[in-house]
């Protein structure tokens, strides 16, 4: 496999880069991790795959998982969705509560909380057994009945999760969160606490890849909005770094706290890196530079 | 052609459609033009056309020439750039003042007009004869030499220019504005009047979907200048309908109150449309709706 | 008594208008009250009252509470009070939420929501009982020992105050609350429930006009803090319309969704007024009117 | 006279503090002035005054003229000029652009720099010769012909005045400047650049105390128009220090950041001071510190 030489060439040099940035440090559990790791592994829809260094162990993915709730609730509601929240980037972390109260509790995209927590409130309103039914989704997407949520990091996170509550009950005061926040935030807090490993990340994203089937042939999505998904991780994956990110690594993406990258390649592969320390804008730094420097080397961008 | 076809039936169909939206109505000038005007030209990097419509009545481009003075400034001074302006999409043109606030007069991004502003104020300071300069640079890469400014455009933007002109002197009190903002307005009312029409359009950005060279070979963007200038179109090409593009048509595109959208397919073709009419966002009511449309009968995104 | 004639007056021009503006409907319980009601009490610190209309039945006073848990945390905590909220006018509630972000969750004033929050977490650390000793508080100051809280009337509240759940929490984010939202929130919204007539109002509002001190000689505050609470009157008591009833009324002053309105002429009376129909601003309607007009027939303004 | 030396003595006081805070600026010419200069001059409505230290130095007041013009714009349009603009506080100076886009242009208050432009509109549309007719009424207030622009202090101003230039064309791209933004700017330059000593500013001033009129009799402004002006005062007067002023002083006031600061007492005395370092929010730090423990120790504050 082509891909195989460029991995591990890149993986090496930034794996030699000095440590630069913190673990994440707001939910204590998460303070836990060790900081050096680092690994990479890439799923290509020829059903071939690669990985290196760290691999094949679990980590929390966080809000890589608003992907998944995102293409659960979309595959369940089709266009109907886009009522509850919007498609477009939100600029800074910072206009958050200012945008939800401009725009009367929609949120700009699903990508950030405000508009993850629209979406969990969606799915305990769609789902007969909220968590126990998107987990059977994961698994089924990944072919792993052994990926959980972590109580540990759920409960961690739920302790300390005074903006998320805050932005919760925002939303609910406008009229678009129908349960009950405390709810909708345990639910959240449990998507984020999801653990798996770079493989198992990379095998999960693979049906956006191929036009949204999983190598099996299940279709997830329909194809359009498998595009639809990719183009919302292209403008607002990354926070306040997703024009960075397109900008210097052109793929479509996401990004989570826990220090885990997913990107997709259309028609080709999903590939997933994980590093626990992050940037000043919340990325992993190693992460990130992995990525610019595979696409540049690889050649393959979608621009 | 192969995509001779699409063009013509997507073309027909919108065509059929009842004109929605309004003509751009804040300079005075613009309003003087056809509202049912319509006209597509797509232009492929293998050196071939196919135009239909109004495609050879030249227009106001207004935005989009901002994705050409970012090109001339970029080839000039390379990514030291980025140091005066961001590439993060900017979330609601209500925020850009705020926005310049925050960030102490750094633009997000140089498709937002503060932007474009140091986009100008660079050209300004590194051009011997801006204006003349300027135009020798979009007429060599259009192999036209009669491309120009529209003096009756521009003198009637800048009569009811008072935003721009607050803009720019807000950056200026941040100091990221060089020259003296009236020559920095001047320049930039220029720019924005430019008239090309589809056909010329399309040839314009074509070096940006062959990698940064023109066809003729000559380069006039590095190849990762180039990818990134359309990552940018991407993340911040339609104001706040960026995301909504991205999600509906998936293809690196730019959008102007004249009723212009020019979009890029890397590597295939560049494609301009031109519909006097817009949405409530300000983008073209039939531009949007035939890039959308086409690029679903083509089956051909960059996702 | 001097002030009786202008009171029954104005009084009786006032009540002559047409009903304008709704009840608060926010909370349902408030939405019971009959709009047409219509009290007013003067006491005067040389121990005289006069009252007409309504003025003996009890109604909900909502924020005019906000003053009175302020004066008891000033009064246990002195300037100290002040590293954990500001002094100055908050601008538009709209920018409540965009003023803590920008502020690191220090509310600007203690009569918007953020700030009685703060002061609701002070008096619970504070007080052995919170809402015994609080009430005791109120009961001493009124000579009073009947007023209570409305369960009724809390519970409501407390059944759709999402948006101060959302403020709460928000400010626990940044580490300006101390102790459990819920439990702030709790004794917040039974302090905002309490009910009192036009009278008692008055009565309680005396020890401001009188340098601090109660009738019978209790200092409440010391004289420099008792001036510093109505300056704050003077500048925040009445959310977006505190320049409004400084403009007009030129009286320190303190409203409330019930309806109720109270005002302090230093050393000379405090006054307080009911009418629940509120104005666009959300103050009583009648109770804005009502006082611009006795005070200029009085001739009584500090200014 | 009783105030003699109260006055004497605070100034010894507050003269002995080392200095504190710096000299604005921002305009260069304000920066030559000596940082040190201290001057205090009390004026009675029963015509007595008394003045210390460097008190007869003249010295730029800045935006202490806003209160002026005002005054005369207010005399001559009556109530109807409240259409153009608000009598709010507004919080942060942070917020005056965001402000202004929100409220469409029509600014919160005439002290910040958004009203006060709106202020220098109107004179210029109503006066026949601007800025002598506003001259003419400065010098006809003060019984005092000499007092005089500074031509050199406004051409300072002018040429670094980037970021007035850009809220006087927001404003007017909502509608709410009727002259070019040019001369409007011209004219406010020139009000700020106002050279007056302490003696002058609290004579100037003194018609506010006497309600409205001055001691000669002649009236300036209605009484209830006076009472207005001097509650806007209390509330809006410093920036973003008006709700401390008014905690910590209890008087309405106006500073400007040449360092001045007047006060009024109602039916007592106007009061100027002088110093030029300036506290952390733009207001003289001597003239605060003076002011509180001159209210202080005289016991005379309207609350």
């Amino acid at each position: 496999m082509y891909f195989d030489e460029i991995v591990k060439d890149v993986f090496q040099e930034i794996n030699s880069l000095e440590g630069r940035g913190e673990v994440a440090s707001y939910i204590p559990e998460l303070r836990k991790v060790d900081p050096e790791k680092f690994g990479v592994y890439l799923s290509t829809i020829d059903n071939s795959g690669f990985g290196i260094g760290d691999c094949y162990e679990a980590f929390s993915i966080q809000s890589i998982a608003k992907v998944l709730s995102l293409s659960l609730a979309y595959r369940m509601l089709g266009e109907k969705i886009w009522e509850r929240l919007g498609v477009e980037p939100s600029g800074t972390a910072f206009n958050s509560l200012v945008q939800l109260e401009v725009e009367n509790g929609i949120p700009r995209n699903p990508f950030i909380n405000a508009g993850a927590l629209v979406i969990s409130d969606i799915l305990l309103t769609k789902l007969d057994h909220p968590k126990e039914d998107f987990l059977a989704f994961i698994r089924s997407l990944s072919n792993n009945s052994k990926i959980d949520y972590s109580p540990r990091i759920a409960t961690s996170e739920k302790n300390v999760g005074y903006r998320n509550v805050a932005l919760c009950n925002l939303i609910k005061s406008f009229g678009n969160i129908e349960n009950e926040p405390a709810d909708v935030l345990d639910f959240y807090f449990n998507l984020c606490s999801l653990e798996v490993n770079c493989q198992e990340l990379s095998n999960l994203f693979l049906f956006l890849a191929n036009d949204g089937c999983t190598l099996s042939g299940r279709r997830v999505l329909g194809q359009s909005q498998a595009k639809r998904v990719k183009a919302l991780m292209q403008t607002c994956g990354f926070y306040d770094e997703s024009g960075e990110f397109s900008f210097k690594v052109g793929l479509p993406g996401k990004s989570g706290v826990g220090g885990g990258i997913v990107a997709v390649h259309p028609k080709q592969y999903a590939i997933a890196v994980w590093s626990p320390r992050l940037n000043h804008k919340g990325n992993s730094y190693k992460g990130m530079k992995f990525l610019e420097e595979f696409t540049t080397k690889s050649q393959l961008s979608i621009f």
